[in-house]
């Protein structure tokens, strides 16, 4: 059986970062979530004046700092995308391509996705069109597949499809360089428009088309619905109380997925609060087991 | 008339200090409250390692940061103690001494007292035992009138109330020098006990025992419900949603004064979202006033 740890965090800006420090601290067996960027939002802020302790600075000379607090305190991040994570009654499954990770308590601190929707993607999703493309594998066995990437990091998951699917377009929204298999077609072209009556038919780009049987969007964040289902969310975000709880037992959340405003050290904030209730939840359970 | 602020932050620790730097950068008119030392509570602390972005550091040091941070933002603090906020309808009256200021919206960040009451405290709270000696003046005219002092900020006040008073006993529980009017009797020596039947009669001291007609408690923070009649508190501190608003419209607050846990980086995450809350309900009382 693989380690069961007592908490999970999934998402490595300063929600998650902040929550990492408090586990860390209260020495409960955590794992953290997210990539080398810790958070793509952080690096990519020119200034920021309203970060308590730090004037004037870039979000890259920021995420420095955050670096290496996390290093002073042993802190390793997983560079790993979580695609789903399951409610098992006493503890959490979280998904990574075919590996599963299990903890007692999640903390979601994914952030939100600020861009929008492309038109057709609400009225196809589901019919064809998905954010997890690891989770829907079997369906487009001998198919064609588009993936529209926001992060290198979705390389991974396009090389695993691409084992499966006839077919893989990759396209990516990102500047990095692509390295992805070789049978991959890689697009660079911006899409606009998903086609398609009662199923996705095509994928329309400013300079070509793309007829594909199934189309993925991997953004920086998933919804949060559709990673943990049961989730209660209102008004696109997920509900909590004031010490981070969810509808979900043990399960926790912070940051921007919570609701505005998207701030840095309101993120932080609520990972401190999620990461004290995960623990006293984890105390509580170890208790009651040692009855 | 005085010039009527857009927001009246009140604390200079971690919430206030976060909410200021948000109304600055917001360019919304607003004054803070507090002290030199910003928070007697960061400046105890011995070593913080859950503030994301500083490992390791004193409180002394993260002080210091975060004075650089309002000095370059040119936030200057006015070292003052309200002693009691009213709700005005429109507005509201910051009490000072014999001064008062006027704002449009409140934020309550004066964190939380976590000593324990002394026996008799709460008894005789009302009947001679008190934490405002300049509200009080007026009653204590040619009595005599005993202070407790947990910081050196109060040595203003007891030099005023020694102008009205026939006597005053000064106890600080503090180690800075002491510099009082030379009227002043101050008492080097631990109180122990409030005694009195329907009303404050003495206190005993470790040491001695002072027969007083009135008893004053000037701790570093006193009851968010005593400094704003008519606040909503729950369990000891102020009920605020996730906005940070409290039931009184255009009263906001943030830090350990809302709740646990009682944390820094906690509070300047809720000063961040309080700040942001004050803003918006002043740009629509504007527009409101505008049409
Ligand atoms: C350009 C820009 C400038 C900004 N400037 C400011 C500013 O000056 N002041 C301010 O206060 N705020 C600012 N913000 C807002 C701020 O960036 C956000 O509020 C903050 O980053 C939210 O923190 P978070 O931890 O909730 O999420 P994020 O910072 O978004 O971090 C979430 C992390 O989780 C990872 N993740 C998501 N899903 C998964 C998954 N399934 N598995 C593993 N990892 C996952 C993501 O890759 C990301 O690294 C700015 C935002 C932008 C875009
Ligand atoms: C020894 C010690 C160590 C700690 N270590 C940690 C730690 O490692 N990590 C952590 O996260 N937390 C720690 N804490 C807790 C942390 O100090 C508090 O959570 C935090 O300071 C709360 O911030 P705040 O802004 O709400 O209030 P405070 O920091 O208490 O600031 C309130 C300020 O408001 C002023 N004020 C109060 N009333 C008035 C008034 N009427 N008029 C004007 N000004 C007023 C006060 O003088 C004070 O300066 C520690 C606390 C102590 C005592």
């Amino acid at each position: 059986m693989s380690e069961r740890y007592d908490i999970a965090i999934v998402g490595s800006g300063p929600a998650g970062l902040s929550a990492a420090l408090n586990a860390k601290i209260r020495k409960k067996s955590f794992i953290i979530f997210g990539n080398d960027d810790l958070s793509g939002k952080l690096v990519k802020a020119h200034e920021i004046n309203n970060y308590l302790g730090f004037y004037g600075m870039s979000g890259k000379a920021i995420k420095e700092e955050f670096e290496k607090h996390i290093k002073a305190m042993d802190i390793r991040i997983t560079n790993e995308r979580v695609n789903n994570i399951y409610a098992m009654g006493s503890y959490y499954a979280l998904m990574v391509n075919d590996k599963m990770y299990e903890a007692t308590s999640v903390i979601l601190a994914t952030g939100i996705q600020y861009g929008k929707l492309f038109p057709g993607e609400e009225r196809l999703l589901g019919k064809g069109v998905g954010y997890c493309a690891t989770c829907d594998a079997p369906l487009y066995k001998d198919k064609v597949v588009t993936i529209i990437a926001d992060s290198k990091n979705e390389e991974e998951e396009a090389n695993f499809i691409s084992t499966i699917a006839s077919k893989v377009y990759y396209i990516p929204t990102y500047k990095d360089e692509v390295e992805v298999d070789s049978a991959i077609e890689v697009v660079k072209d911006t899409p606009v428009e998903i086609v398609g009556e009662d199923k996705v038919e095509k994928l329309v780009l400013k300079n070509r088309e793309i007829e594909t049987d199934g189309l993925f969007i991997l953004r920086d964040s998933i919804s949060p619905g559709q990673l943990v289902p049961g989730l209660k969310i209102q008004d696109n975000h997920v509900e909590v109380d004031r010490s981070m709880k969810t509808n979900l037992k043990g399960c926790f959340a912070a940051g921007d997925i919570v609701g505005k405003p998207y701030q840095y050290i309101k993120s932080a904030g609520e990972g401190n609060i999620a990461a004290l209730s995960a623990v006293s939840y984890v105390d509580a359970l170890k208790k009651e087991a040692a009855k």
